[in-house]
């Protein structure tokens, strides 16, 4: 924790500060400048805000040191982290293409949506059972009986399955039928659902708020690793912003800085990112050129009759087009897919 | 539902796009204009997202003309609802001052705790039991016990005892103690929760999340109201924005707005929205002149060694000051304290 | 400038950062923990831009001790600064009221204006006689003749005018009929600007950008202070955020922060911080309460009329009646009206 | 324009914003609902804000219906506005790249950059004579002297220049030194300046503001094209967003809308978006994914001692590995570079 006092603060608001750190478990080292005095200290900072410093009387401004999260960050792990499922590596050389409906509809529906995805080179088939809507009137999903469908429709293509698991009270359901459980944005500070799935052994795939930095995404993550599960996968799926054309501004900077600051992979998700199907290509086109390990993209064999999102879902000709275009740039950026 | 086509959008499209309105169950009025065809529907729009219309062909934007949310609008409920425990009414003409720690530490600490608040003339003490925290390394709250000691405490002076609920699963224990329900920012769309809540016969004080709407803070109350308990007060809490040197941007205009397009009463709670002690006081203010039913503020008997929120507590004689100035300001908007 | 090196950067690279620092001419402390080295120098912070070192290799982050802006800062007039024009103090103990149209628009009008705003206890009339407008159809203004129609109007009431300035070009009209020289949110930054008005002699109301910090918002009152100019007002009047509801998002915590890191006076215009006529009263009141040294408030004798910006201009009444809240509520901030 | 009343909204009501459209010369047709009275209006909705109706009583909200700029939207030219200038077309089949330092420092330094961005395949020359810098005390540029410099080392070299014009008195200078005339994101807005650039027979490359929306970028372009200035090129560069961790937020996905929204080509800033030189290379990436029409990338021969921005600067040999990279890429978006 660095201390700086303002300018012309006197010994006794020093001294008093000194007191307050070395009551909190630091050793403090200071430096007294021709302007600032400034104090060092070394101790337990994860557990301090750094507001405790600057409410005091003399304090200019307070910086905490070392990293909120240390599991999660990229000195833990220097190599990066590799998640394999099966034969599926996300994090590894391959650029890995997971897709599917937002939510599960019909038999019919999620066979034909696991066909394209093969088709389309993917890896992973996702789709909801239990929808979170922002309104209480619209389609709430169709929960155990929507994860069978897709689980055959996945075994029948050799794909794996990932699904959003809004509530601890789902985890048992999902570990029968899901390869990876995804945590939506609205969750991704849902603290007892993140501890519940830092006990299982199952890989997490972990949104980023539309509200989150970087920093509070790694310390969420830090949730889930600290309690033993250590295969998460990081998500970028749109901020919020004051630009409302979009739905959500996709920061795709933060896929490299990810990158920079921790050993877990990053997917990216231009479905949720943009709202748009029009905007989904180019922006799951430059997700890859940015490096992302993944992509998490919503397709429907017949958006305009989806029950939900059909605004930003693909047509399968689109996905396979996508598909081809990604080939394409992968290798630009030392990837295969 | 009102979908304005583009310039020069030939008859197909125009017709497209009434196909699939009506296959929708709308009934749609078309006005041909020189330069735009504009299409009016009646139908089932707060299940239909506007988008939905927007990336078909030919189509310029489409706007949603009803209110998704009914309950929650003022139309509903045009004198507004005074929300009634037994003798504090809020939203009624006292504003009412709910204060107290951020969590229940001791029984010592929460004893004084109400002797101040109701020496400043508040009406409800606040503390939390369950504390949700950005990193799993922080103090996690007291629990049951904690909620029994905050409610011999308010019981010994006459107050009320508002706590937050984090999961369905607290409900029951909630129910026991606390008179009203908060649900935090991180949870205002976590719909499972707020369905349970819809259920039970306590007042739900739901707190706007830092990257909500006000649309979307109106549409979580509806979920809560849908379910059959109307008892719903509205907290603004500070919203996320560029600016750095407050944690959040208090957005005070929601109270106003609120009030325009709500029935429900809307409180202020300062501490979360500034997180800085010295800014609760003239932000408390501000939020009272702008016309708040209510304020939730954070005090401490000693700040300086709470184990959570000390930066952003109040110091017991600054609270005491701050009810002097609100005395002071609440006839100018036509209240009392 | 504080550098922090990243946990197990070797010797080489925290050389390699010494040097860096000494070659920029800092004094440097050196700080070895346990796990993070830390180095401290003094030296030209003002020019440097810590990126310079974050993007070094081994730096984990930099962070500038010293303030950016020095003549602006509170601890360069800790007494705080009051900016008198005739009998009207800025700053003083008196919260000022300035109001008046968006624009001049015709010798009536202003007149009419001037009358309301001095009934209503104010000491400044407001008014554009050059308008940006981000349209290029829209009214642009009636020029000098509208400077001296309000010239005028002010004279018959005893009222300060006060006016925007666009451009380098329009400060010598805008000396010979203007007593405070406004610069418009848009022009924050026109540092050509500032520099031609840090050589006058009139006293300048800065507005803050709408993406502003409050950090830079002090640097550009610090362009104006270094050239000669101390009479510079601050002005709040929003910022842009994600909330669609409101124009702007009036971010009323800038007040007390600017009271505590600098010394000059802060008003607010709820006007162009709402953009709604119905929420300009509350936000005035709360402005007061928060402690603004003043308001800038945009009225209008027939808004349904006005040839811009009618939808947020009070009525005369309203102005009226909000002059008699605002009362009743600067005592309770140690201020009269 | 469409008027949407309230719900209830009395025949009294209706009528008034009925005769108010009629003043303001609109054409009016109304459209009675089961639960809402919906208002056409056919006129000169460019000049008049939504907002002026959705003050009035009974008002729900308004929406204009035409875009506010005309001649910058794709309608005007479907086909796309390709600007060329001498043997280089941009909005073209090519990926065009512009490259240099932040200011130009000595002619030593342009020659060297000149070097590098010709070798890199980069056809055009970028570099600041003037700069605007948020503080006073910061190098502000060589002036002229800077652009005679820049000019030589482009013309040994084959390439173009650009460099920014802060102002309407530096034209003159540009227009002899300079083949593409940049005006920065602070002067977007910047009315008179826009004016008379529309009077130039240069092309414009317009940066968007930090704060700036789509639409606005669109409306600032109208002021050029208005003036008869046709040869405008969009640039995003990055928006203000909560993230701190980059300095801006790159908005990326408003290549894609840009396209669909305007005939008019983008570009895009890495540099400035990100603000560090270790996320240029996959943002510069993302960017031609996305379908940039061109790239404007900071570097120079010693990032290390730059006198601006060298912390955002490429070293040249990254700026030839980003070459390579983006020329494996263009393809895969129907492009050559």
């Amino acid at each position: 924790m660095i201390v700086v006092m303002e300018e012309g603060a006197g010994e006794a608001l020093v001294q008093q500060v000194i007191d307050r750190m070395v009551e909190m478990e630091f050793t403090v080292h200071r430096s007294t400048g021709l302007v600032h005095t400034v104090l060092g200290g070394v101790g337990p900072e994860e557990r301090i805000d750094p507001q405790e410093f600057e409410v005091m009387e003399g304090v200019k401004e307070a910086h905490r040191i070392m990293s909120p999260y240390k599991l999660a960050s990229r000195h833990f792990r220097p190599g990066g982290t590799v998640v394999k499922v099966r034969e599926v590596e996300i994090g590894g050389e391959e650029m890995v293409l997971m897709a599917g409906p937002c939510s599960v509809e019909s038999k019919e529906q999620i066979r034909r949506c696991a066909e394209v995805v093969a088709e389309a080179g993917g890896k992973v088939i996702r789709g909801g059972a239990f929808k979170p809507r922002s309104s209480p009137y619209s389609f709430q999903g169709l929960g155990e009986e929507g994860l069978q469908m897709m689980r055959e429709a996945a075994d029948a293509h050799g794909l794996l399955v990932i699904s959003e698991v809004m509530d601890s009270s789902q985890i048992p359901l999902m570990m029968r039928y899901s390869d990876l459980l995804q945590v939506g944005a609205r969750n991704m500070q849902n603290f007892n659902l993140l501890r519940e799935l830092s006990k299982i052994r199952k890989p997490i795939l972990l949104k980023r708020g539309i509200a989150a930095t970087i920093e509070e995404l790694l310390l969420s993550a830090e949730y889930v690793l600290s309690g033993g599960n250590y295969e998460v996968i990081l998500c970028e799926r749109g901020i919020r912003t004051f630009e409302s054309y979009t739905r959500n501004t996709m920061d795709l900077s933060a896929i490299p800085v990810v990158h920079k600051l921790s050993h877990l992979p990053i997917v990216a998700d231009p479905s949720h990112g943009t709202g748009r199907r029009d905007q989904v290509i180019p922006m799951a086109r430059a997700a890859v050129a940015a490096g992302a390990d993944g992509l998490l993209v919503e397709m429907h064999p017949d958006p305009d009759h989806a029950r939900s999102d059909g605004a930003q879902s693909l047509r399968p000709e689109q996905l396979i087009e996508l598909s081809r275009q990604l080939k394409m740039i992968a290798p630009a950026v030392g990837r295969k897919m």
